[in-house]
């Protein structure tokens, strides 16, 4: 015996597919579900079956979603001529959270890329450029991470945005709160002081 | 739009459960899942529910396996009167790797444990008592992690099976195979020492 029986192997090749998950961890999981009752696997196996049945892009702004167009972009309460930019659907979750913002969203599916061969034509920036045109967009504020990633993708963007008519905005970039400066990195507290604001 | 669609919710609550797995993790599977085709999503889904199917407890060695006796206790090569006693199954896996034993294992299902109350009542003690006797073992190699928690298992299993008459030996502690002696801890150093071998 120097594997274990073909339905352990079968599970572990299929869960070590899961992004950051390797064979060690994939085989704590198989062993683990092998310790629950068959009701507990089969509530897992069926949602991982029946993900996508019901779940749908919306073809305005990317998003997941359970309907086409989506609930935001349906929700005639909200700004249909303001959009977010964002790179993923859970970045939607987090701005929503904030109760901040009550416009629309775009989903990129991503950032520019050099190292992993990510350009702008992988991006749903041809989506982004004929809702603009379309919907009569008055304002695109860029919500990218402020790594090296999402810094090209908003500077590309940013150029190629500069010759439609909206209002181009990005989160700001300064001290997380609850931070200390002592301790915050030079990048940081540049951003900070940069972007000083009137009180 | 304050939560995901309730398919991507059930999911994420899923994968949840997983040890180790918390719910940012479980939200960055199911947004994977959602990128690969229905076929990939099915792959998955059939090998959770089917796990259990065909795997059994053997009812000598209380390994996983497919056919009860397992193989390893029905292999009349294998020498069926020597154990090697382990906590969980993978650690077979991993004994079974060195290609060095040829003899049959027992896996005690954990360690005792007083933090999370574990006592040897929850083990597969009784069982290796009855096998001990039924069977005629003539030697238990205890292969248990070199923790608080497998020593003091160790311990508690020495003291019951001195009763009996079979050969007790433990793995080697010592240092590891491209360790540094300099980096060596105190409590390795020192159990390299005491089971210093004769060249």
């Amino acid at each position: 015996m120097a594997s274990h029986s073909p339905s352990i192997n079968k599970l572990i090749d299929e869960f070590n597919k899961l992004p950051g998950i390797g064979p060690k961890t994939s085989e704590k999981f198989v062993f683990y579900l092998l310790s629950q009752p068959k009701s507990e696997l089969n509530k897992l196996g069926q949602a991982v079956e029946h993900l996508k049945d019901k779940i749908v892009v919306c073809s305005s702004c990317q998003n997941f979603a359970e309907s086409d167009p989506c609930l935001i972009c349906r929700d005639s309460s909200r700004d249909q001529r303001a959009i977010c930019l964002v790179a993923e659907s859970p970045d939607i979750l987090a701005l929503e959270k904030t109760g901040e913002y009550r416009g629309t969203y775009h989903v990129l599916g991503g950032l520019i890329n050099a190292v992993e061969g990510i350009g702008p034509q992988d991006l749903k920036i041809k989506e982004l450029i004929n809702r603009i045109n379309k919907d009569g967009i008055r304002e695109v504020i860029i919500a990218l991470n402020p790594t090296i990633e999402g810094e090209s993708t908003t500077l590309y963007l940013t150029k190629l945005l500069k010759k439609t008519k909206v209002r181009l905005t990005k989160l700001a970039q300064g001290l997380p709160t609850g931070s200390a400066i002592e301790y915050a990195d030079e990048i940081t507290l540049s951003n900070a002081l940069k972007g000083r604001q009137p009180l």
